[in-house]
């Protein structure tokens, strides 16, 4: 029993998922995950829900009874962990977000038992099983971490961006309420135009019609699109960087292996790959490109190309 | 009464504010202003004024009170400084822009009273609140640096967009005009046609039909959109660059008075921070950093991670 | 035979492609093609094709003609090559993607004789005869390349985007779907609303209406929007990276060459030029800058023009 | 007459453009330009033109002969040159494009008396007027020089685009065209929607209805958007680098000047601020900053702010 219980949490939860089952359990996770998703968006047609009936509540049945197998093998293994004491996995289980993905995902299917509801909104709650896709790309957790690094440039623009907002439909509501008072006759519908304006969505059901309006609007989307755009821009440049000294300090740590003199294999740096978001095949080309620069002398810069000070050889 | 005086003066003006008092007196304020903000926008709609029409008497009563005591206090205690006379604080309070928002906002309940007009109108004023807020975000002060400094070539982008556009207006109104003369039949509707394309809004209430006005509008589409990206783009990549840069002074900073044996605190370099527009965990996380790195034989740029020349160990 | 054999061969497949032949021949291939999809965008229109109907069958036949020909020469020249058996080569011609668009472009027509169907959808297969001109495109290569080493952040960039959507439009289904049952009452057409809106393109073909829809679709326009803009926006900064990284090992060459007191020419740099996507006019500048530079004291980054330390002459 | 045509050289055509009378008369230049410019654009609204139609003739006839003066006046002084022959000098003057955007700006008018036609869209050639404007603009020969050096890789995104965009519209034109025949029964109003789409604007005025067409369309949507703001992001980050670039060449020339122990001045780094691009008020925070940095140690980088190697003090 506990040599299965073992064998579940390698299959289950190990981290590195090295090995060909826990690959093997990983996609079958995904691809019926994905399938849910694609349930649950053909069964919101009406026309393809009554059609396909039998094959969806099959379907579901399917899906529920593994999701809740799942989660109690989960559950079962939760005490078993690398380090630390078996209360202390089983309280982390609790308070780990996916655990509570997986229980949404299933709950209102039991629910539907005791108190008699509509279910096709609850179905809804199904789409939460997506997020378990999301750990198995590892940039997104990168990605998560520059935001959280760079979320306060992006709040300030976002307010800014806000406060430009609320002049901006103070003044299309001044000039245009009289003309066109459906569209532009308050400030919330006003300012619904701004957001659809100055995002470029632009869906033109409300323009404006007198020339003052109009010229307002020109110097709103002239001045007021890059302002929209900058968080993201922002955001991308800012990633784009921290990708990159990932990458250096990935080819640092090769570096100071050879230099150390230490045998260097990929197996040996996993940990640090998987630590500092890199992906397998960028790991093997550093390494590879680390070995073959150790063997010629270094007088340019391995980051941009450029020549390095103090190295001139004439 | 010198000293609530005192007292006063730190609770309202005193930089930094760091004090419990301080913080929950900003807090109210903001509170205090997006309840205004939100009660001009809902106010607006007709519908929603007549049936809580004594709640916004109330609320508006409320606030147009406590901004009015806000700002004769401010007034009362605006002789009181860190440095300078008290002629001249008084007078840095008169020439200060926030003073004049704060008057803006409240003047029209009083002028109301004097003369009777349609105050509906005046209370937009009241959104000049909204920038009372803006001194609490402290990269906003960055951006504003930093589109300083960047202004020129904004401007010449700019002049070139403009310049781009009333040629593109000339060649729309002479392909479209015969066709469409109410929405291409003089200038001004053409540029706002290519106002509202080159923005990529693209409403929809103007379009080429013909096809030589089709094949301008899409090479206007092709070529005109990148340009009026690029001065967000421009702005976009050189305030993270400026960002970037505070943090490595501030980082140079401490690096120094570790270099120069001196005990490093946060407190001691507050004011620093602040200059340097630098949120307290990012300080804080330079401080560990550096403390941390003074410890080992610096051998890679700390900034972008790649190994710095004559450093080789081995 | 045989030295015509190894003039088509040096005509139609040699790399580099520097004489006057040689470039006659790929510029009048590039405006065979580009002829060639004009005459099928054209073609596609009834009135157009009616009137001209002979003009069209006439190209074709030119068209085919020649590019049949083309095929059949370069079949024949497909076991000569600078390297490797005539077994290699002509394996690697048939496993060169190019063959087969060339095959994929003409097929049609021949087929056209066996099988009666409808010729006019089949035409569109021509339109793969233009990936014969993205050879010519030096930096083409380059950005593939980019991509290649870019496609996972941006594939994770794209997993966020497409799961906000999911939750997005599960939202905004919840919300409209009872007052605009046929814009937002299934899943699919709230999710064709959601990608319209958050790519910003806006066609204003479903728009929300009740004021918590367009709640919801104000918050995904200020906040998904930077998301779609993400990918392009890492794609363009890390493709000038590259572009500059390629020019400065380019410069590096040189410099090397020049440091050992070999004697520097365009021509001998060829092969390297080509290897480095750098462009003719490029190669020739770095090398006149790298002469001139090779003849005063370095003591400032050539890369970004700052100061360089341990040089300070003072 | 000599001393008068002297002065008359130097008012008109002398650089740099210092002394108040210059100045005075570029304002005055660029004032009337966009005066012109205004009358045309309000001149082709039918009721303004005739309401105010004495006006714009009256502007319009002092607008020409000044213009007529300034041209002859340039002719006249053009054979005056700093270096150089009088007959090369006059040959630049006839093959410098802004004498001739200055005849095709007044040429129509002086046509009108020939023969008889349409004169109002003649008026549009003397928007051309407004090209006068751009010299006046430092930044925007940098803008012109980057889009010079960088245009090889912008044509490949673009060519890889319309690639794109033929294959994008060769698939909607298979999935809609039953449906929708004149939005997308052709080939090229296909392309229309096509750039439309990818370029974000998004009229509205052809969309697809079928679930094929949709979906091809929200893949295009949110693969092909990226790629149409690519060239924008590669133009708006080399653009900003450039710039830097610039302003440390500058630093550079003052640096070398303060170590050479000559007195710097802005007068005397007036040519190479102006050749730089660099604006007045940039030149002299750069020469102050230099000054204030040659009276202390330098161990950090002046560009980034990082630590530079091989300084560390303790």
């Amino acid at each position: 029993m506990a040599v299965l219980k073992a064998k579940l949490y390698l299959l289950l939860e190990a981290t590195p998922r090295n090995t060909r089952g826990q690959r093997a359990f990983d996609l079958l996770l995904v691809g019926l995950i994905l399938g849910n998703v694609l349930a649950v968006i053909l069964g919101s047609v009406h026309t393809i829900e009554t059609e396909y009936q039998t094959l969806f509540v099959a379907f579901e049945l399917l899906s529920v009874a593994l999701f809740t197998l799942e989660l109690l093998l989960r559950l079962w293994v939760s005490d078993l962990s690398e380090n630390g004491s078996a209360g202390l996995s089983r309280r982390r289980f609790w308070f780990n977000p996916y655990t509570w993905t997986d229980i949404l995902a299933v709950a209102p299917f039991y629910l539907g038992f005791l108190i008699s509801m509509d279910l096709r909104l609850l179905r809804l709650l199904r789409l939460f099983r997506v997020f378990r896709i999301s750990p198995y790309f590892r940039s997104l957790a990168l990605l998560g971490s520059v935001i959280k690094q760079e979320y306060r440039p992006m709040l300030s623009a976002l307010s800014v961006i806000i406060i430009l907002m609320l002049f901006a439909a103070g003044g299309i509501y001044l000039l245009e309420r009289e003309g066109q008072p459906e569209a532009f006759g308050d400030l919330p519908p006003s300012l619904w135009w701004v957001v659809v304006t100055l995002s470029t969505v632009g869906y033109g059901d409300a323009v404006p019609l007198t020339w003052l309006g109009r010229t307002l609007g020109a110097v709103i989307m002239l001045l007021g699109v890059g302002m929209v755009a900058l968080p993201a821009g922002m955001l991308a440049s800012r990633f784009s960087q921290v990708m990159h000294r990932q990458q250096n300090l990935f080819r640092r740590l090769v570096e100071q292996n050879i230099e150390a003199g230490n045998p260097v294999s990929e197996a040996m740096l996993e940990p640090h790959r998987i630590e500092l978001f890199i992906s397998r095949t960028e790991a093997r080309s550093i390494i590879a490109n680390c070995i073959e620069e150790s063997q010629r002398p270094l007088n340019f810069c391995p980051e941009c190309g450029s020549r390095l000070p103090g190295h001139r050889t004439a």
